[in-house]
């Protein structure tokens, strides 16, 4: 079996020094290749890991490791490999960025209503400066598109919501993209040790975990759980 | 003798999940660190590494490590130590923020003049966000307010410009910000392997390096060279 599973945050650049990045570690990623390496076991014949700068790639002669800057890279990524070969699961769990960097101006300039695409260069001295920004294209609801028999799971990352409300649209993300699972959960739950999740299935039922390496654990074995009752199905 | 490097970059928040940083890895300032360490030897008796989340601290007894975010974090931290001990050097590796988050607002909303402090929630689903940005207080100037007697050796960083200009804009930092030496360097000129810089000097002279070792090796000496002079004068 081939399964993709993208980790960390992407990079959206401003410049050429700086970016918009997301706080995203990687760390849970990682925790999830490292179950699917061990749950899979001979069965997986290759892991892309799709990952942001800051993300630690996991060992494994079967790992292809490929590191992405921004949210067109990503979706070039996903895109190559989808198309080109028969992948059995998409573990999305990368964050990715909302917006991306339309162009820098200042406060004055939209004031008096300077066309924006005008991509003048702007010096670091000037008081008002303004990035302004556009909406990325949403890639989870590009997947199915591209691979249509690929299991996906998606990842939703909410802040400081009701449990409930967490489900909920977990389950919103679930059917609108065609996810098989998504992974919930919510900053507050997320510690240094400790990392809250619940995994949604398509009835709204969900499995509750408690750190990294629970929600690792349960996901690769739903996954390869799905993946297998799918093959006896063929 | 006690020194102060700050290495990596500052981190500029958003929201919670979101933040403007720069791609400063803070290879660089290891390297320094590791120079001063070995060539200091017995006589550092304490080494502060300030850095960014992304720079790994050099590993010593007596290196204590204070991790850091935006701008504001690196001023508190420079100016309690510098107003508390009797601080040698500082090593100013660090890529700072020349800009800080002021709001998020839209388009819309700066058109039509509304007031930009009104601090207002932003939905990741509105299409014309921005960001406004304020400048940061440049941290460099207040260093010698802060502590004159400490050696200062300041970092400037420009984007493929003529070797002249660099040892020109260089120079005029230096004496900007009562600075002993001025690391000068380039964008196009910092490779996996390589690294060019110019340690630029008061008289305007300057020594040139090839690698971030030999930048380390550079400044290291220069320093210890010149407090062991200032002793010896005292």
């Amino acid at each position: 079996m081939k399964v993709i599973i993208t980790a960390g945050g992407t990079t959206e650049k401003i410049d050429d020094v700086r970016s918009i990045t997301n706080l995203s570690t990687g760390r849970l990623g990682n925790a999830i290749a490292k179950s699917v390496l061990r749950n899979f076991g001979e069965k997986l014949e290759k892991l892309y890991y799709i990952h942001g700068n800051r993300a630690i790639p996991p060992l494994g002669t079967n790992v292809v490791s490929i590191s992405i800057g921004g949210v067109s890279d990503l979706e070039k990524a996903l895109k190559e490999i989808l198309e080109t070969e028969k992948i059995d699961a998409v573990i999305h769990s990368m964050a990715v960025s909302d917006y991306t960097v339309k162009e820098l101006t200042t406060l004055e300039d939209i004031k008096e209503g300077k066309t924006l695409d005008a991509g003048k260069k702007i010096s670091s001295d000037i008081d008002d400066l303004v990035i302004v920004m556009k909406k990325t294209p949403k890639v989870i609801s590009s997947i199915k598109r591209w691979s249509p028999n690929t299991l996906l799971v998606g990842f939703k990352l909410l802040s400081h919501v009701p449990e409930e409300e967490l489900i909920e649209v977990g389950h919103v993300l679930l059917l609108k993209n065609g996810c098989d699972f998504v992974l919930a959960n919510d900053l507050k739950d997320i510690k240094e040790k400790t990392h809250k999740g619940f995994l949604v299935h398509p009835d709204k039922t969900y499995d509750t975990m408690d750190t990294k390496e629970e929600i690792g654990e349960t996901i690769s074995r739903r996954v390869l759980e799905t993946l297998s009752s799918n093959m006896i199905k063929e």
